[in-house]
């Protein structure tokens, strides 16, 4: 089914302790859609980049089944740019340098092949931008997840709480369900984040993996322990890509099978974070995706039969 | 099979964000003998106390099936006192008071009962004593399992080498297995740490689950997420009361086995926080433990088979 997704087409600048990523592609649309592309080919991306965006990613992207006519490009422009230091632990980043350019006034405009799309990413950006997008679709999608950060909770928690009343799924990380609930336990958060709007939530705990809460129910996704992580930007859009991915491509939104959609997801950012900005993403296969959901149902098996014997 | 656990017998003086407990009965041996004694009733306690030690405290361990011949009672001294206050996030705490009393000179002595053990507990003491406990057994246990911390790793690594070098199990939580392995990535710290010693590492990250480590297989074993955490005091000594209770209590120190252990061990531990001290664990019966284990399945259960449909 088709997927659309909205967020940032961008150049990121990248320290780790591990080496410098100089001016490579970044992006929350780039990484969702890159992941998602490994499950549908009937994507479309909605976001903007100045006159400085190389064009052979743009093809790259679309050979992979993205539909780039709702990518605004502006003729003397420069894309959005990020600039960000991450400490030893890798969990933690300094930002450097932000520079909106193009993003400072973007509007997004849902081209008709859009408006109809059945799964919606509302990747992280302004939420009078996200409800913008909700606004102008012709059908109700039968999802939408929705992306946010601390930042909107301090300065546009208006707009926040409406577009939550419009989604179906949020994904934020513990501090952010925490600062939004105002309860540090993660299961009172979600009994006062429900009243808010969200059906599902998606909490990103990094290399602790991640949790998915349902009315009643709860899962827990192991992370995949790795032994080398390069570099973790663009770690959580690619969990939203591969989670979303997964979901157009079944069509199915049962809570059983958005639990799978979880790991799916944590398997494509286990992915993601061992290489340097996309360089991961662009390199895989589908056996090495299943091999590696293989992974993780080996991670948490155990057999409460066995008792002993 | 007889289990042998050697900690302290203590007092605790505890500070959360939901109150005070003042001068509770803690210890890690006490909390290891309350876990594992729902599992076997074959318990030693191999440790020391003062005069000030209340007798319904002990009188209430034997009643549970733990032998405390090996328990030092010393006349005219004090039991060892530790005063502790945990900060918002109930992950972190401030030690405000220790008091080491009786622990200050505490020579371990193996009671003949004792020395056939074939299951041994060594909480978190130095390293000196816990070698001097290994010493005086008289036949090879099935499985030695060993606690410590960052302090010990500071000022006794000597010592500690010596006795990794002699147990089967070690667990440490994740900031330690980075100390003990001048490695960030807990992959690379256990191949480093499986060097000094040990063929099992688990690593606990309290609200975050915990992973055991044997050869080249790792598991995940989540946390249950809880709405209340009254306090964290004990939970990682309850943890290994339950994980090597229940390898006692069936004998069988098989890696699947190993699996189920730590999740009794987590289960153990989910129901420690649940109130003050030992409060809990004074008040469980197997069919509350039973109900969790299975909780602990719900939470991870996921179909790959499911796919879509």
């Amino acid at each position: 089914m088709s997927l659309l997704t909205v967020g940032t087409v961008a150049f990121d600048n990248i320290e780790t302790p591990f080496g410098k990523a100089e001016k490579v592609i970044g992006g929350a649309a780039t990484y969702i859609s890159w992941a998602a592309s490994y499950f549908t080919n009937d994507i479309h991306i909605v976001s903007v980049v100045g006159e400085d965006f190389p064009e052979d990613e743009l093809s790259a992207l679309e050979s992979r089944g993205v539909n780039l006519e709702g990518l605004q490009k502006k003729k003397g422009e420069k894309s959005f740019y990020w600039s960000g230091r991450y400490h030893t632990d890798m969990n933690t980043r300094d930002t450097l340098d932000t520079q909106l350019n193009v993003l400072a006034d973007f509007e997004p405009i849902l081209p008709e092949s859009a408006k109809k799309a059945e799964f919606v990413m509302l990747g992280n950006l302004t939420p009078q931008v996200q409800i913008s997008v909700i606004d102008q679709l012709e059908t109700k999608p039968k999802l939408i997840v929705l992306d946010t950060m601390n930042f909107w909770m301090d300065t546009a928690m208006d707009s926040l709480r409406e577009v939550l009343h419009r989604i179906d799924v949020l994904t934020i990380n513990d501090e952010e369900a925490r600062q939004l609930s105002g309860e540090y336990s993660l299961v009172k958060a979600w009994h006062k984040i429900k009243e808010m709007g969200p059906k599902y939530l998606i909490i990103k705990k990094g290399e602790h993996g991640a949790l998915l809460f349902h009315e009643d129910y709860i899962f827990s996704a192991p992370a995949l322990p790795l032994a080398e992580v390069y570099d973790p930007t663009g770690a959580g859009d690619t969990f939203a890509g591969g989670f979303i991915g997964y979901l157009a491509s079944t069509g199915n939104v049962s809570y059983p099978n958005m639990k799978l959609a979880v790991i799916y997801g944590s398997a494509m950012a286990s992915f993601c974070v061992e290489k340097f900005s996309l360089e991961r993403m662009k390199s895989l296969d589908s056996d090495q995706i299943e091999n590696r959901i293989e992974e993780f149902e080996n991670l948490v098996y155990f057999d409460t039969k066995l008792n002993g014997k």
